[in-house]
């Protein structure tokens, strides 16, 4: 199954789905796990299995696991084989670099390590993506318009007519016929998103930045629309380490059920 | 010691050093090395101690491990600890993530392995780099006008004053107050190179593209001037694969003298 159809399929059929960011951090696991990486590998067995029914995709974030060296990497590997094979696994790598780096950064993730998609970087241009994109059934989402602050530095800069981030954007189509490109677009800037999604209706989004960033669910909610390109928003710490009632898992489990309802009851 | 003061004295007189770059690629090995992790590993160990008498740096290309997963880390690992350690060692990482990911790459490369710095992408903004420049002994270099044709895509993006490339190169004295903020510069465009270096005579340089990439060494030999920042000139597959009628390891020494030769007396 090619990428935008895998996509498709897992947000169908309101054209959204609910991503889950795995950002393990080891101060912030509940009571009953140990502030190591045999507590982070138990906390994420619980986490994938609680969030599944809920997950149309999941994000790793990379970082999380280099910080503990090689026993962080297996463990990267083991999370990558155990998330669901029907949803969309992305590795939040937001790699780039040359064309015969990209080849063995593209081979680490997409063929060795079994995710459908990776984070890119645009900055080194459309001919250091291709490595990613070569295999229809494979994809990426390359980072347009972020959810820090200082994305302003860069990405807000204009040339009169287009910021950078909506030059990347606009070359999307060419970078990537086939479909397999989307971009990262964070929802704690609802109006540049909402402009986006006007302009750009057939560039796939992964939007982060809602929940603990601050970021609006029924902004994102609104743009839902399985006429246009799907939409994935993630969430990460508003996901792993809910403020409830309940214990782990059924704390996750609430957490999921409550924003997919923000997401898709709003949306709908 | 801090970064820049390292960089300082590993350059010192010139202002100009050679960074031997370590992207070992398994179909290039010499004859007598295995085309496997255990090959790498040992052609390695050859090139770092034939390089040592001439390399003022080493920059270790992350993707080249990653693509051989855990056991690549491991040996990351293992030849991050076995570079001299009057080098500069530098991460060819090119992360780029917002705030508390990028806490947790800096932990990775600049904590836990002991590089001295690692190069970083731009496109997040100022705030997403500090977490590698907290430490002054710690460095970073951050991409501005890379060696690839694509580079034109987004670096030439223009204001109507300046380049992108160049805004990156403007705001790197703000982003970095205690000098440990390098930029990448890629040989492959000798002009703007010039360019950069007469208006940002401030800004250290790690300049890719010479060798392999057809960028002149002369060119960027007549950069070097202690008075100014100091320059590593990046030299990958020049020196691991070298067209020569020696063997390995000589060939290796050979190319170092021969490029060192190239890039020092041209400048002196």
């Amino acid at each position: 199954m090619t990428f935008i159809d895998k996509f498709r399929r897992v947000t169908a059929p309101q054209g959204l789905g609910l991503c889950v960011g795995l950002d393990p951090d080891p101060n912030r696991l509940p009571a009953q796990f140990s502030c190591d990486l045999k507590g982070i590998s138990d906390f994420l067995d619980g986490v994938i299995t609680a969030s599944a029914p809920f997950a149309a995709a999941y994000k790793v974030n990379t970082a999380f696991f280099e910080a503990w060296g090689t026993p962080g990497w297996a463990l990267l590997e083991r999370i990558a084989g155990r998330l669901p094979e029907a949803s969309l696994r992305i590795a939040d790598a937001k790699r780039g670099d040359i064309g015969n780096t990209a080849q063995h950064y593209a081979k680490a993730f997409l063929e060795n390590l079994p995710f459908d998609a990776i984070t890119l970087s645009p900055y080194l241009g459309g001919d250091t993506l291709q490595p990613y994109l070569k295999n229809p059934d494979k994809g990426g989402f390359v980072l347009a318009l972020t959810s820090n602050p200082g994305a302003k530095d860069l990405q807000y800069y204009t040339d009169g007519t287009d910021r950078l981030y909506q030059r990347v954007l606009a070359q999307i189509p060419a970078w990537a016929p086939q479909h397999n490109l989307g971009a990262v677009v964070g929802a704690t800037h609802p109006e540049e998103l909402i402009e986006i999604r006007h302009r750009f209706p057939n560039v796939p989004l992964l939007i982060p930045g809602i929940g603990a960033q601050g970021g609006d669910a029924a902004v994102v909610a609104n743009l839902a629309d399985p006429a246009k390109a799907p939409l994935l928003v993630n969430l990460s710490r508003a996901i792993l380490y809910p403020e409830s009632k309940l214990a782990f898992p059924e704390s996750v489990v609430e957490a999921c059920g409550e924003w997919k309802k923000k997401l898709l009851v709003a949306g709908g």
